[in-house]
């Protein structure tokens, strides 16, 4: 679901962001365009579930300047994912585990890395690596 | 419908965003991507009608540097529209009025300020404002 | 001269390159940039003489929202410029010649070449390229 | 002050941009921008006080991957701020007044906006024009 | 088919950029786009034919940092193409020349330009420019 | 240094990067920009020592379609950096050791990693994860 916004400021595009992820949306992201009439402008992307079209049609047209929203399916294929535990210098942290036929990918989780980095004042790179070392 | 190019320049670009705007496309608008090579270019989109394509296809082919253009069919949901006229100090300026079922927004017509604004020495934020308010 | 601005819309940012144009600017550009609390801005240059700066700041701060402007003085180095005639089929078209010591660019300008592929409905880069090969 | 990054992901950037504006910085944003090797990559600005350089290039080659920081003075025209504040059916706003000279801007503060348009479950188109319908 | 990368850095794409180009894509770009918490990211866009989906989602999967690929079928209208030769002063360049129905478009071939630029010591333009005169 | 490119191919400017950067620049990127007339543009921006300045203005006013170039003097805090080797499963891999102060940050050398992986048919990634493993 896509919508080209040139008459909305950044502000206020922040602020949408927030609410279509509280909505339930997969995701949202911005990519910066160039309209007609030298207009510096936002496309606003959101992926959502098909059922959750009209719902969230009703969130753009209410909530942006926009007066028209556009859609379209994709296919996706997505990993498996779990979750495994290691023990760092730090504490403990996620290490997110996404399975794909073969294919293997351990990654930390940003978001234990991250609230750890704080506590303890280190560098966010720093408990990612240690989480890394642990990973087997 | 849509194209990227990394052999045209941007100036070229320009001027073919003028003439499928002439030519009835619904909207145009420019993407920077990043190409093969280390080339920065620039992806071209274009909404058009489903019956305008074959029209579309060849002024791209024949006006940009392209040797191929994609097309993909998107739905649309668009609001309902019509104006409203209000009165300002600097004069009168169209309200544009946009409903959805339930969802109603009013905004002021940008080309009505614009003018107002150069005519009256004025930044356009300040007919903005003014037209904004007027509006119930 | 630079501004962030994320709280002015595409629309109004359209016409703040025109006014500063017509003031006399040698340059204006957009830059996407990506600012706190999620919010996509545009960042605004432009290129005065510094003689031309306090007229400048008064004219952002007066026609944008931005609360401050900040500028720094760089050197440049211009290559002189005449412009020499070439005809071709579609008319008479300006070659803009630059010269820095021993180098020399010779290119169609821009606005003529347009200008001739408007009138005789043929595409930019046929005028161009006409022009180009009338080039000694 | 600035970086070149294309080896750090926007997960630890968006981690970084938070610690650089809780240490102090006047402003954080991010520019994209493409590197060698057809990497696509960020450049980090960051505004800060002349005084608090050394602070921030420490902070800058810890938290981020760079290995080099570089940075210049620019001059800074800043508009004096003061705030008023109106009534709106949805509460209470406080509105921003800049004033440079002559020039004064006046514009809902953003955050009351949100805070209202989340509490009371409306756009925040709404309020932000319900605020602006107050300013004198 | 596309990916949206927060996690991966810029140093990592330019390295699958090479990879999907080796693996027989017709097309690889990246777009910079902004996602949620602060972080500035990059979409991955690969165009391939419709039977080499499978072999693309696994190489994506593999070599980047995604949990998901999704994707989407598009048209096409491509221009046939053939080469012709053309003898400059600095060396034989080849003129691509595309045509589609009565379009015709003839351009120098750059990887030509770019080699004789290279070897003779002259600016590419140069090249490009001689090439562009000998076609007729 | 800094020149906005309006008038060049993204196939010529992919050429001018690695020119630039086997002249000896210390660093060469591209910033997507929008400049007047609707036109998609591209600053280029390279780092060099003072020392070369009047080199790479030849450089530029030579190869890009540029008329003129602008400079300025940036201050610069570079890490010391020394390299240490670990040994992975896939081979040798240096880790690129900066330091400054008390700041020490260890990262596998990017072109170590790529060449281990094509060499062995994995992910850079997983390379990467391990030669990070073996940092101490």
């Amino acid at each position: 679901m896509e919508a080209n916004l040139d008459d909305q400021t950044g502000e206020a595009l922040g602020y949408v962001m927030q609410l279509l992820l509280d909505a339930g949306a997969l995701d949202v992201y911005f990519t910066p365009i160039q309209m007609k009439k030298n207009r510096p402008a936002t496309k606003l992307s959101v992926l959502i579930q098909p059922a959750a079209r009209e719902q969230f049609v009703q969130l753009l047209l209410q909530h942006t300047s926009t007066i028209g929203v556009r859609y379209q399916t994709w296919q996706r294929t997505i990993m498996q994912r779990h979750f495994e535990q290691v023990m760092t210098t730090y504490g403990s942290v996620q290490i997110k585990v996404v399975t794909y036929g073969e294919i293997v990918k351990r990654t930390p989780e940003y978001a234990d890395c991250a609230r750890l980095a704080q506590q303890q004042q280190v560098p966010l790179m720093t408990v990612y690596q240690a989480a890394l070392q642990q990973v087997k």
